[in-house]
């Protein structure tokens, strides 16, 4: 069973990660997104994709939720002693991949061969692939301006209220090489427990990938990212407030409209309206066991 | 007594530590060379400015002759996982210094003002500047093509033999804030040992550096790169082979004709036709007494 994930960063990755512990590595391809790649220091930087990486390779920081584990700070400490604002951290082994990455990109690789070139040096089986190879970047709308992402969600702290989010690039964009052929060959598509706007939505924009979806001849199932209402971290329960209308399963539904055929929704959520099929179980991945059980109720929706 | 000095890379941090070590370091001022500066991986790197500032810090690996002595290499060997070239080799902590820079003069710092500020910082009091603010690139003519210099230098470990040297940007490019006062403020101006054609060429491009040293009212003098004839490292004697035709100081000279007034030769080249006063003395900086000799015979030099 082939499945194809879109994802975003901490619970995309999680979600990925829960996939490949269920089925053969190598059946799973994962299409991350890119609107929250930023330039930091002349460096390209991609934080979702990169989550997603060292999560595969067993090299995530789980505490952090980001970075490396086995990591120092070296370049930090002495570009902070220099006066460099540091706001966004970048351990140095972290920069070494930004290092290479940035090197690539500017000799002329494309984004998604860079990506899979690092998976296999990092023993990663899984396919995973960008969004796009071309400049995607996701701004936020907010009562104090709008703001690249990584302004917004790291900077700022993701503080401000957000009005709207707008997808820069994203009109010409098209999909990576493989992302649709991975969606056309695949027997099951998953959406991941990951911010619908900010860490989804950047995919969808791809006007190709959402296309893809739209005529898709086998399920597409999402995971809530909500549990009892409420993320397990970030802001997607404040933007589905605000921008949706509630912090219920219908609001994820309605982010998806025409894209799913059913939303995987933890116990906590049961008994709410969906307007869509659901399916219940624990979503929380809190162990190995955690996730093959929400790996196997998503792979459970009749193909 | 002011003094400012026209220094390259390693020979050139050595002299400018000489001078700081005999005189009181804020009496001196550094104007380095920049045609040697790089883009690496999208980081501004600026190799002799930054081995007088890590020299004059005490931060210099004095074996290796660039970097810092307490470095690790954790970027550098994920980066080299994931197959980057990583010919030109930046430690942790170096990195660190780029970072700050490339942040610094992306939001529009000029290179003098970083330099300056990372040299507070790291507790140097010597006025450190680069000769310009301005894009300045030397590239290397040889029987296999032209190189941008490190490329010259660093990768293709400078064995092509250098047929002419080509400074881009310099015609247009002023010099640094403060340079120019400091050359017609010196009570004495000194050129130092270092390679007259890639590492103070670049800095004699700068047309109003030429000219304040041309119609300098205090006397110059340089201290001759050769020890018998040869360099104690790098290529400046296969170089004034070539350019000059001879490896002795009369070569030394006619590469600052009109600029010095007097050349420090070592014992070793005492005798030889220079085209000068001479200046005889042990010009190898093996030790602080070494230095503390080498600076002194420059500074007796009758202003």
């Amino acid at each position: 069973m082939r499945v194809t994930l879109l994802a975003g960063g901490l619970g995309g990755s999680r979600f990925a990660r829960a996939l490949c512990e269920t089925l053969p590595p190598r059946d799973v391809t994962v299409i991350g997104n890119v609107g929250d790649d930023v330039e930091i220091s002349g460096l390209h930087v991609s934080p979702d994709l990169d989550t997603i990486l060292y999560t595969l390779a067993g090299l995530l920081d789980e505490d952090k939720g980001w970075g490396r584990a086995d990591e120092t700070w070296n370049a930090r400490t002495v570009a902070e002693q220099l006066g460099a604002e540091a706001w966004f951290q970048l351990g140095d082994r972290d920069l070494g991949l930004h290092l290479a990455r940035t090197d690539a990109l500017q000799h002329g690789e494309p984004l998604s061969v860079v990506t899979r070139r690092f998976a296999r040096a990092l023993g990663v089986e899984t396919e995973l692939l960008p969004a796009t190879n071309e400049r995607l970047r996701t701004w936020i709308a907010t009562p104090a301006g709008e703001f690249p992402f990584q302004e917004w969600f790291v900077r700022r702290r993701h503080r401000d209220e957000v009005d709207a989010v707008r997808f820069e690039g994203a009109e010409d964009a098209l999909p990576a090489p493989g992302a649709i052929e991975a969606l056309e060959s695949a027997d099951l598509i998953a959406i991941a427990p990951s911010n619908p706007f900010v860490s989804i939505g950047p995919i969808l924009a791809v006007a190709r990938i959402r296309e893809a979806l739209e005529r898709r001849p086998v399920p597409a199932v999402a995971v809530s990212p909500l549990i009892g209402g409420r993320t397990v971290r970030g802001p997607a329960d404040r933007m589905l407030a605000r921008l949706a209308g509630g912090t219920g399963p219908a609001q994820v539904t309605s982010c998806y409209k025409g894209l799913i055929d059913a939303l995987v929704v933890d116990e906590a959520d049961a008994g709410e309206e969906a307007g869509i099929r659901t399916i219940v179980t624990r979503t929380l991945m809190s162990d190995a066991a955690a996730r093959r059980r929400l790996a196997e109720a998503v792979l459970g929706v009749p193909v």
